[in-house]
């Protein structure tokens, strides 16, 4: 699926910008310490749920996941 | 969660305006016939894979689910 290329490749660089791991990330947002990475590698699909969580702990509207260079 | 509601707002906006109901527009995206009702009525997550699809039939970007009037 083409947009879990767009919301990986985002994430990865929106929890980067924070200094943040993968773990790190995940504690923060409350949710599962392997989800993260599966997001981040295009194994799952994320729910809007778990993109709201991630967001509010990076500090980014959820649109920015989907944003295309 | 408040972001199903602006996708559930957003899913019903944007099906309206192509005059589809649920069923037609599941119908062309290729998923559940009930999962646009679950959606609209903020009972499921969707994922980000379902909002590609029903965003493809609807002819708007993927992030059109996500604005906040």
């Amino acid at each position: 699926m083409r947009l879990r290329g767009v919301v990986a490749r985002n994430l990865r660089r929106l929890r980067q910008a924070k200094g943040l791991s993968q773990e790190e990330l995940a504690d923060r947002a409350d949710i599962n310490r392997n989800y993260v990475g599966l997001l981040e590698r295009e194994e799952h699909a994320a729910t809007i749920d778990m993109l709201e969580k991630l967001s509010e702990v990076l500090e980014v509207e959820p649109a920015a996941f989907f944003a295309r260079d």
